[in-house]
Order: C-alpha cells, then structure tokens, then sequence
C-alpha cells in the first residue's frame, strides 16, 4: 500500500507544506504544477527533493486560481479542461526532464479532482488529456463503491487507474466521502487513522461511518505534510503498515 | 528561405494578431505559450491552425509578465531562466500531442529574446533547456555577423541554432540591429522589405544603414502578422522569394 | 434616458472595444477596475477619455479572472464580495483622483453582474462595500418587474439604485432576460433596437418575448461599442432619445 | 521613536509573517495592497487587526509581480508608476473605509522603494499619486545623509515625508545601506541592534559600518515579524525605546 501526499505548493516567496519532512515517508508525490499553487523554480526544487528520496512523481494539475488555491470550482467546458489538464501536464513533464526523471501519474488538485469525482464528463476529459500526452497513462483517482463507470471511460482511452482512500476521512456506507460540513467527517484520532489505513491495506475494507463494512478497493492512501502533527501521523501510518 | 512569425498571441477574450490570415503564408509559427500572452485554449487554437496549414510549430516562451506582454525584462538566475524556458516547452509539447503534433524548435519572445543576444548566460541558459526538453533540440536566435559565441555554447549541448533576420529591421556595418530609437531602425517601404529579403535569400548580405555590404547567414525571416498591412507584406515577401 | 456602455476592458497591449468612437455618444461609462480586464495604465486613460466627453465614470468590478473576463461565477463568501467590491471602488476612486474627478456609480461585470441578480445575498454584500466606501453611494442594477427587495436592502444601507434595460436583449412577459441560450434572446435588427429604447424612453414599458407589454421602470439603457456596427447602433438610439 | 513593519504579506491560503505577534508592539503597518502580496481578504484581515492595537496604517505598494515578491525591479513609465501607486493607495483607502479606519501614509515595497531612492524620477512619479490621492498625503522613505533633493521635491507636491532608518542593517560613512552582498551588511547581534536603535533615537547619529558617526534624522524604525527571531527582536527594541 503506497503513500501519496500533496508537494510543491509553495510560491515564490511562499511556503506552504513540511515537504523535505514528509518525503522521506511516502511513495508517490504529487507535485503542483503553476496553476493552483507553484511555479516552475518550486516545482524544480520538489522534483529534486521527490528524486532524492526515490518518491514517485505525480502531476497535480489545478483550477488556475492562486487566490483560491484550485479550491474553488471555475466553470470549463470539456475542451477546455483538456487543454488545462494538458498544459499542466507537459510542464510537470518538461521540468522532471531538466532532472532526468519521468513523470509517473496525474492526479487531479481540490476543485478539479472534486468537480471530476462529481461528473464523468469531466473525468472523461482529463482521461483524454492524459493519454493523449503521457506515454504509459495514469490517472489517480478516489476509491468508491462503484468504480465502473470510471473504469468503462479509461479503458477505452487505454488509461491505468489508480485508486486512492483518504486515511483521515470517514466513509458513508455507499461509499463515499462524508461531507466536511458533517460531524465525524475527519478523523483525527492517530489510532482511528492508523486502524483505517490497516484495515483497508489487511483486508480491503473499512468501517463506514454507521458501523456498517464497506469493502474499497486501493492503491495508495493519501496523506497530508501539512504541519508537525501531519508529519507525525504519516510517519505512524508508514511504519503501521511497513 | 522560410518565414517565421510570432503567433498566438490572444489571450482569453482579447485576440490580437490576423493569425488566420498570416499562416498560410508563413512556414514556421513561434506560438506563445501563456506566460506573456496566450493561455491553454488559444494555444490549442493556433496549433490547430498552424497544421491546417503545415506550418512549423515552434515555442515562443517569454516571460511571466502578461500587462507588459514579455515586452520588459524582469531579473532571473540562470537556474530561473532555465526553469522558466523548460516549463513553457513542456507545456507546448504538450499542447501538440493533443493534436498529433509536434514542438519543432524554440524561439524566446520580446526582453527575453533580447536578454538572450545580451547576455550569454542567459542564452546558455536557454540552451540548457532546450536541450534536456528536446528529442531533437533547436533554437532560433538573431542572426549577427559573429555567431561563433552562440555556435559554441550550442554545440556544447548538442542545440541546432536556426538564425533568422528582420525583413522590415535597418542593420548597423556591425550587424546588429539599428536601435528603434534611431532614424531608420524600421523599413516602412514594402520595396525596401523586400529588396532586404531577396538580397538576403540569394546573396547571404544586406546594405547596412551605412550602406556597406552586410553578410548574414539567415536560416529564416521574421515577419509580422499584427495587422491587414503587415499580412500585406507577407504575401509580398512570400511571393518575391517563391 | 441615459446611455451606458462598459468601457476600459483592454489590458495591457490588448485592446478590446472602440472606446474612443463610442465615448462621444454615451452618458455614462462603466469602467473596468484590473480584475476581470484592464490596468492600471488602462483605467488611467479610460478615465481621460470619458472626462474629455463629460461622461459620468462608473467602477465595472467583476471577479479576479482575466482569462474568462469576468464572465464565470466563482465561489465567494458574503465578506469576499465586499472585500473584492471595496477594493475594485477604491482603485478605480483613486485614479479618478489622479484626473481630478469623481467616481459617480458602481456597475458589477459580467458573472458578478449575474450572480448579484440572482443572489439578494451577493446584492447585500455589494450594497455594502458601495455603502461603506462612496460619499454618494450609487449601484446600477438590471431593471426588473419586481424591484422591491433589491430597493429594501437599499434604502437601509442608503444606496440609491439605478435601473438599466438592455437596448438589445429580449424580456420575458415576467420581466426577466430571456436566456442568451434562447432564440430571440438578443435584438439584432436596429429598428427593433430603437423601438424597444422608445418604448422604454416614452412609455416605460416594452413588448415582451411574448407579445405582452411588460412595464419597466428604468433609469439608463446599457448598450456596447464592441465593434463598428453596435458604435453605429449607439448612434441610432442616441439620435432616437435626444 | 516609532516602529513601522511590513504586515499583511500572506495571499490566499499561504501565511507569511507573524502579524498577530508582532502588531501588539509595532506603531506602524505598512500593508501589503496585493500586488507585490495580499489579496482584498488579506488586507481586511490586517486592517482589522491593525485597528485592534491602534496602529496607524499605512499602504505597502509594490510592482505587480507576486511570484517575484515585489523583490524584482520591472521598467515602468513615469506615468506607470503613478497610477500602479495610486491604484494600491486607493484599494487601500476603501479597505480601510470599510472598517471605518484611515490610510495614513504611504510607504514603497521592495523593489519599488529602491527604484524610490535610486531615482528621483521614480521618486517623484510616486510623490505625485500620494499628493493626488491623499487628504493628508504622508510618505515614507530611507533616511539618508542628504536628504534634500527628496524634500524639494515633496514640498512641491505638499507631501510630508517620514524617514525611516532599518534597526538592524548597518550604514556607510555616506549614509547609505551597506549592501546586503557585503560583510557585516547585517546586523545579527541583538545588542547591536538596539544600540544602534537606542543610539538613533537619543543622539540622531549612529556609528557607520568604518567606525566613523553619521547623523541621520530619522522618524520611525523598520522592524520585522518574519519568525519568532525577529518578533523577540521587536519586543526588545520597544522596550529599549519606551
């Protein structure tokens, strides 16, 4: 079971994120890409980091929108959530070229992952980004309870998907997350997390938040470098599952 | 003889530049790639025109300064500038492979064009990018009577350079370009344009504004698309050297 | 019956609009503030030019998004649409001040525009900022059958509110704009045009989509100078109404 | 004596600075207006608690260029400098309207403020938009041994100065700041430091970096609450000086 963390989302003069603390404890990084957050000297900096520590590279394409870093859902047609996904695609490529390494994966920032979760017409199109510019097409997505229909749409693009679980986040019995706005809807007791991540990494289930198990299958659990106790936490969930 | 020009130079709900009206008449487009102008959906725009219509498709990274349309140099490291160049590359070869394309050479826009003839840190800079983002790495710059220091660092990195001259741009004895400040800096005659470019085409020199002879060797001539006049003149200069 | 046209929405080196041929023919203008289009240099000369036509200067704040001028709906809390409509005001107040003239109204741009109409909420936290950073505090708003909750949250924040009807759109016998997606939603014939801005001039009603009279209490017409026939069609109105 | 220190430099979801520790101790916030930093929601956040410690507020305009921080020098017009001043002065104003506060004084960020002090026509350009855009127009600037080219040009305009001197940076025997590239250009010793505050305030002179002593008439000290460090810093200082 991989660990994958949001990196590189930095700006300028503006740091956000433990990075060179969290890397060292995770597998796959995905790293900003200039729209959401970053630049191309920040993105240069997390790839040589990400190298370093052997960690997977992923591109993490957002909404262009600094101020509301990528949270914010903007209206795109399909076409242009294609190009969007595609622009941030080619830098992430180019940039890990100046380096000598290989971009991995694309995974999708706040807003857009949210709005592509929500709608197959957006996935489909960033489906369509990713194979059209990546020679060996991976796409990160979140695990659900019926992961078909996105699976029909990346088959016929030939995409690999990869399937995520949040380690801090409570699961409705349909297998989705529970809302922010809903009490429990974040875990943040470090046995609750750990148990979670074990869990799904043991036995490909978990307990949804009305006591019920709900099966979930995954590829990689999703952490957070955010501040001390995130660094914390990840390197517990590391060594839980090590 | 080719012509090359800057296009896709839109951005979002402001166009600028005849660009329908000019492919067709030119061979190679210097496509802006969103930092001084353009944006992903312009620039799948102008990709889709420049294929329509067989032309070339180079980059034409700039900086990151939209209100002053890459027009005014801003202080980079050398590891900024590679940076800065890389990203914008990718971005292209990206935009391309949308469309089954391909990125064939790059050409820097407006301060850092002339950052690049000033400074050869900045050039080799930019020849660092190219290099490592390129299967098959080429760069347009100005053709000056001394290319040797170009030349040099370029073969260092295995860079092809493609020298081009201005068709409406006075040249000085020294073969630099006559500052636009000074009287004659800019040829407004289209007989004096085109006299400049078949002398180019079928003897490799000019008349400088002293009106000694010239030698330049030119790969390709730099034409302009802004308005109905300047498309003029392309079919003329195309006409003259066909 | 005033005329009122956005203006000042070029950036930079893009131009957009032929402020200059339809300033003379207007009454008031409303002007872009550098977020969704314009600069400050922009709004300098902008401010010039209506001044030199003793036209009334209005503040055109729309959402920070150049790339889609303005014109997608991004997610803001109450106090984010003040911030956002104080900071546009005061801009645009100031560079006024640098021409020694006054800032008469505000007009919120495109999705904003939208997003206020739909939203009493959206329209309190713009009365506010208006409220709060304008000695005379006026807001310029789509004319509609029902006024009285815009004019309620009004009066209490002491805004006086000035109503516009488009010069070219069609109504709906409710008094709503028929939907651009609609057909017949925009008037393309000029008699049609002037018909509808004389009905309105004289009678304070038009002919709604469906035939039925639609009575509407407005204060200013909104017409645009996007291109030479729409500056011809501002003459043809301005010459019917005077 | 009075502490002035840059303040209200975060944008969007990133933090820099340490604004709430620092501002207890400091007299004056020059806050960032969201071009070089902030965004209209950062600045409201900072003016409220600007007005909670009773400190005078003042503007922090910088050139318009966030990734470089306002750090990057960026050729601009006589009249584009004006108005990107008077823009920022008047964003700054109605923020400060909405909370009922008002904008005190000017002072220039980053490169701006060199650009300020190494031209008297920058210097002017600026003078120019405080005295046209403020009631009581009062701007900042580096207390230096001669002083009175800046002074005519102010009294011109009618625009009081303030000189300001930098608690932990060391002088030349000209009155200049001791470049940060050379040795000793900082002072790092907190004694040092407020020695050369204490001395300023009660004596008007300072040692200069080759031991000889420089009189300087300075109003205000430049503090910083960029980390812990400096924020321990501040506090001794103000008590030092009270």
């Amino acid at each position: 079971m991989k660990l994958n963390c949001d990196m590189g989302e930095s700006y300028g003069n503006w740091t956000i994120g433990l990075d060179s603390e969290v890397m060292p404890w995770i597998d796959m990084a995905n790293i900003a890409c200039g729209f959401h957050a970053s630049d191309p000297d920040v993105m240069a900096n997390t790839i040589q980091l990400a190298k370093q520590h052997q960690v997977e590279i992923g591109a993490h394409p957002g909404y262009n929108d600094k101020q509301g870093f990528g949270r914010r859902s903007i209206p795109h047609s399909f076409d242009q959530i294609k190009n969007l996904v595609a622009y941030q695609i080619g830098a992430m490529q180019s940039m890990c070229a100046l380096q000598q390494c290989q971009l991995e994966y694309v995974k999708p920032h706040g807003a857009l992952y949210n709005d592509m979760m929500d709608s197959l017409e957006v996935f489909e199109a960033i489906v369509e980004a990713v194979a059209l510019t990546m020679d060996d097409p991976k796409l990160m997505l979140l695990a659900t309870s019926d992961a078909q229909p996105y699976q029909s749409i990346a088959q016929q693009h030939q995409v690999e998907l990869i399937f995520e679980a949040f380690a801090d986040r409570a699961y409705t019995a349909q297998g989705k997350l529970v809302p922010r706005t809903q009490e429990g809807a974040v875990l943040h007791d470090s046995s609750a997390i750990i148990q979670q991540v074990v869990s799904l990494a043991t036995f490909g289930s978990i307990r949804a938040i009305d006591g019920s198990v709900l099966a979930l299958e995954v590829d990689t659990i999703c952490v957070h470098g955010d501040n001390a106790e995130s660094v914390q936490s990840v390197k517990a969930i590391k060594a839980a599952i090590s």
